[in-house]
């Protein structure tokens, strides 16, 4: 009698590696994608918070500092991190500037990708100032997941007409 | 002598089926993203050359015929594609509209996820009005790739305040 071969059948062989490496393969999908829009939001509720707090500089943390940071303002393009950093400083930390008070509504977070690894939000962003006046519009980021978490790469951000002051008489 | 075994080495074994099953989870990325940018390149050249031909319906099928199709613009938000085709028609084939001529300029394209099957651009609008009027601006697509192609499912496009005319006198 020969020695009993103590192989596994082959079938199972096959079966058994290809079902590991499909799910090491599908391991980002398996995080799923609510996770990762709970830190988006959770990201965007920090901005809106550093923001009302006065401190511009860790509402710029949910930016990723590159030259490669792209925002979009109405008409008007701004490329790298600093360009960003510069304008909001002088229009909101200039002499005579104020914060105000930054809301966004109507959030929607989509992530895009089997790997989870970009999203895109969209919402409306209203701001009151001290003087009264309300500048509001929608906006739309492009994020990515970067090791340290999710940065807004991209920005458009318009600006609403401000609504028509009573005709006069 | 017993039967030679005729089984390949089950290490061998192991190493094929991991391989296939690798390139198989790797197939989308395999492809490239040229690819990819070269055919959302060519659906936004489709469309304004679509729009100079006064084909707002072949303009049109760039975007996603879907109710969840958003177009943000300025200040405004639409939702679903019959809102964007109305909104389309009512600016600029109702009585006394022209479609002018469009252009795109600065394009971008930058493709997210390890599948290849959403992106984004962004670039600068431009539209030239047989009375003479230039209105111009901003734009960011997110785009998803379909089983029938690339489509843009969110829109936002921006215009820029008009130059100021001279001072008169």
């Amino acid at each position: 009698m020969s020695k009993p071969n103590r192989r596994p059948p082959l079938g199972l062989v096959i079966a058994l590696v290809l079902a590991a490496t499909m799910a090491l393969a599908r391991e980002p999908r398996a995080q799923g994608p609510d996770g990762q829009i709970g830190a988006i939001r959770a990201l965007l509720d920090r901005q809106s918070a550093d923001w009302n707090r006065g401190d511009l500089d860790a509402f710029l943390e949910g930016y990723w500092q590159s030259p490669r940071l792209v925002f979009f303002s109405g008409g008007d393009r701004h490329d790298g991190f600093d360009a960003l950093r510069d304008r909001y400083r002088k229009r909101y930390q200039a002499e005579g500037k104020a914060m105000g008070e930054l809301s966004f509504s109507g959030i929607e977070i989509d992530i895009l990708g089997a790997g989870h690894e970009a999203a895109y939000a969209r919402g409306r962003w209203q701001l009151v100032l001290p003087d009264g006046q309300k500048p509001g519009g929608l906006f739309t980021l492009i994020l990515r997941k970067f090791p340290e978490g999710w940065k807004i790469v991209h920005d458009h951000t318009s600006i609403a007409e401000p609504p028509k002051p009573p005709a006069p008489g």
